[in-house]
């Protein structure tokens, strides 16, 4: 099993360091700090190394293990899928201020499975990022908090961290740093801004118990309800998922029972608003002037499709994950917690109800 | 530097593969086989050994380490940009054939920089993925054909795979696995729609010379002019790159130096679709009376905005590229290459030229 650190698995012969060194015209110390990626090298220098390590076919790695603790530097974010437009707006987030520190990211998707999620873990793991960044929305039971307060404990011990993305805290056992956006301060501003423009019948698209997205922004439906005194039907909260086709399956199931009950909908997120548009369309319903429309991201389409929503800082909420981790990784003490803030965005989808 | 098999770099004690066989109630073997992600375990046995791994914090890689061979099999993917719907769709391809094939996925940005792709190429390599898939618009120069050659055997000699997923094949000697999609057959068969509907001054934009993409689709774009017999106008041909910002600069300014000198845009794709639409209202001009419109890609916002364009395959050409790469693995002989094709989604932003 011993292998020689100049041989890789199939015996065949690695570049030393010293080669990469000799044809770049520098010192084995400077190849070794630059391939770290914590030198703060001359470009010029950077270039000449980069180039020999290249044309020597040179593995960072295998130089990385035989100088212990210089490993490449790295960033680790997991999301469930990467055709959400919200997840693929905070990896890039993650992306680029990993990149300005100087760390390589790597991406991996869970389908928003369990199991797939620990794997994924345990693969980033090998390659000892400096934070393993868990994004978007769960199903927060007791058994989520076990496993999310393992990966915490597992991660520090191998001097990484945990970073929960939008997902809640732990408590103050875990050492994970959160950084959450404000679902419900948003979504009752949304149901607000339908409020103040007379529809009382508000139908709220998107409900799915037990999840802390959804459950965050209904809380703001019904919180915003209560506090304009308008009375909370149930019959008006509508189940279903986060995409496209969801909202057209919510609304088209709604329009083809009778004719709407509600004047406005404020759709949980964006995707679903576009495709409860779709189906308002194909019914002969004109928005806003027969069915006033709402959601929540203020990403593609909402600007196509004209459609006022709720902003919140997606890339803003990666990067914040990356710069609080390393600040944490730097300076220690408990983890920090951060919440960022959302905002209306009026475009041309609400009218007010005129009295008749 | 030498470390015993059982400690971790903190000299923490890890968990043995016996220790999780015990818990498990399984053999070592079996734990060994399922971890390395090549056994058809019954998902009982499955969930029992991973709920064994989880409870006692197992690193699978060190498992791995030590027994020869047994690597976790996975997949690796670099794209420019996740936030690119093209790329996310294949990304998403990618993934799911991965997790069908019992891999794991991992995603690297490249953010279009070569010293960065070469970066996360050499990164991910360090855990031995099957294949290496590099997707997306490349210049494609002598530079870029070394640099995918020096990979594409850098690769292959370590039993893995390059697959070019949407990039130009590297001829005979290079050991790659080549997966294109007909950018100019689908470009063709959009500007003849047009043609076909009467228009014979057609704007083209997002030309970009030396780069793959765009060039293969103002290719398909002149091929169709000269197969209608109607003159090609260089005038006409606005540069720019495929983002939706781009395609408003670029009817923004083509619309304020003067009235429309065109009836029909092909936007070389929906992301500059969409930007053009927005500049074309807010100067007043209607889709499609006043000036038709058509895109490229079939992805959002397309269907929202009401616009005809040309569909291809994405996910496909992620799943495929998985498959082609693994098949290669098993059966050698010479990489394949195939290309996907593309075809006409018609929706409603085209009209015909009606004669004064």
């Amino acid at each position: 099993m011993a292998r020689k650190a100049s041989e890789n698995k199939d015996g065949r012969r690695q570049t030393t360091i010293r080669e990469v060194a000799e044809r770049a015209g520098v010192s084995v110390a400077t190849v070794s700090r630059i391939l770290s990626g914590t030198y703060p090298a001359a470009p010029a220098t950077r270039s000449k190394v980069m180039r020999a390590v290249e044309e020597l076919d040179y593995v960072a790695n295998h130089h990385a293990r035989a100088l212990q603790g210089t490993t490449r530097k790295s960033i680790a974010i997991i999301v469930n899928s990467v055709i959400s437009p919200h997840y693929a707006h905070v990896a890039q987030g993650v992306q680029t201020q990993a990149a300005e520190d100087g760390r390589l990211c790597q991406i991996g998707t869970s389908g928003g499975d369990a199991e797939r999620e620990l794997a994924m873990v345990q693969f980033m793991r090998e390659q000892h990022p400096e934070a393993v960044i868990l994004v978007g929305n769960v199903n927060a039971d007791d058994e989520y908090k076990a496993r999310m307060s393992r990966y915490a404990h597992a991660l520090a011990a191998v001097g990484s961290r945990l970073v929960l993305c939008g997902r809640p805290p732990l408590g103050p056992d875990a050492p994970a740093v959160v950084v959450e956006y404000d679902n419900t301060g948003g979504a009752f501003a949304a149901t607000s801004h339908l409020l103040s423009n007379g529809h009382k019948r508000i139908l709220f698209l998107g409900r799915r118990p037990g999840y802390t997205t959804p459950d965050a922004r209904i809380a703001g439906y019904r919180g915003a309800l209560a506090a304009h005194g308008v009375p909370h039907d149930p019959g008006l909260e509508v189940d279903g998922t986060f995409e496209r086709y969801e909202g057209y399956r919510m609304m088209q199931a709604r329009l083809s029972a009778g004719p709407p009950d509600f004047t406005a909908a404020f759709a949980a997120n964006d995707q679903i608003a576009a495709g409860a548009r779709q189906a308002l369309v194909e019914h002969g319903l004109a928005i806003p002037s027969d069915i006033s429309l709402i959601g929540f991201d203020d990403l593609p389409p909402a600007a196509d499709i004209d459609l006022t929503t709720v902003y919140q800082p997606h890339e803003e909420l990666g990067r914040t994950s990356v710069r609080l981790a390393l600040e944490h990784a730097r300076n220690g003490g408990p983890p920090p917690h951060t919440t960022l803030g959302a905002h209306l965005v009026i475009r041309g989808s609400v009218a007010p109800i005129v009295a008749a």
